[in-house]
């Protein structure tokens, strides 16, 4: 783990956290573009990712940190975090192991309007039941 | 403006809005990849959306629909709307006319850590007081 400098404290407590203490960060792949997923992070998680270099969300179903790949193995590794200019959105440039969706496609927008009508546009590509396997 | 199909209206209504009636809306460059902004939608927003082509937002600081572009010239045309597996986050592939920050940059997350240090990683591309001129 390394020792967030002070800069870097000062700059996750200046961030805008909604009245749950949370804000919404986008998880993009670092060199492909794709957006991969978005989730929540608190102060602890924010903490946590750029002092460990993995990504870590808050949970709002679980109330509780969310070390992503934990069950999944699916880990995200933190290439560089970013902020909007409203100081209220992440977005963290990632390198996804295998799959960000938790129904194995390789990112959570899978579902698109075109010609006037909701399609599934990508493949699972691993089986949630070897996601998950308890 | 197109008239929304019934599959499109019901999937509007099977998206989940938080307590506001919102959901938050990433915006990506559809041919770069550039993720853009994020920003809210409510179900007239993204009626609006679908149906005209430019992208509507809602602006929860002035409790109003937000035609991005109206006072800047900086429209965003919808190439495609996506959504996420859980329903609650929507990804939109724009084409973004000019720039899509306030601060005259191409987009809004242009501070990162680097180093253990916040630094500005993008330019103003255009002055904002050419972007509103009132």
């Amino acid at each position: 783990m390394t020792d967030l400098s002070a800069a870097t404290k000062a700059f996750i407590e200046g961030l805008t956290f909604d009245t749950d203490g949370l804000i919404p960060a986008i998880a993009q792949q670092h060199d492909s573009g794709e957006v991969l997923m978005m989730a929540w992070m608190n102060r602890q998680s924010i903490t946590e990712t750029l002092a460990g270099g993995r990504v870590v969300y808050w949970s709002r179903s679980r109330q509780a940190l969310w070390r992503k790949g934990d069950s999944s193995g699916q880990e995200q590794r933190l290439i560089e975090l970013r902020v909007d200019c409203d100081r209220d959105c992440l977005l963290l440039l990632v390198d996804q192991i295998g799959v960000a969706c938790h129904t194995g496609r390789r990112n959570c927008f899978f579902t698109a309007i075109r010609d006037n009508n909701p399609i599934v546009v990508a493949d699972v590509i691993i089986d949630p039941s070897q996601l998950y396997k308890g």
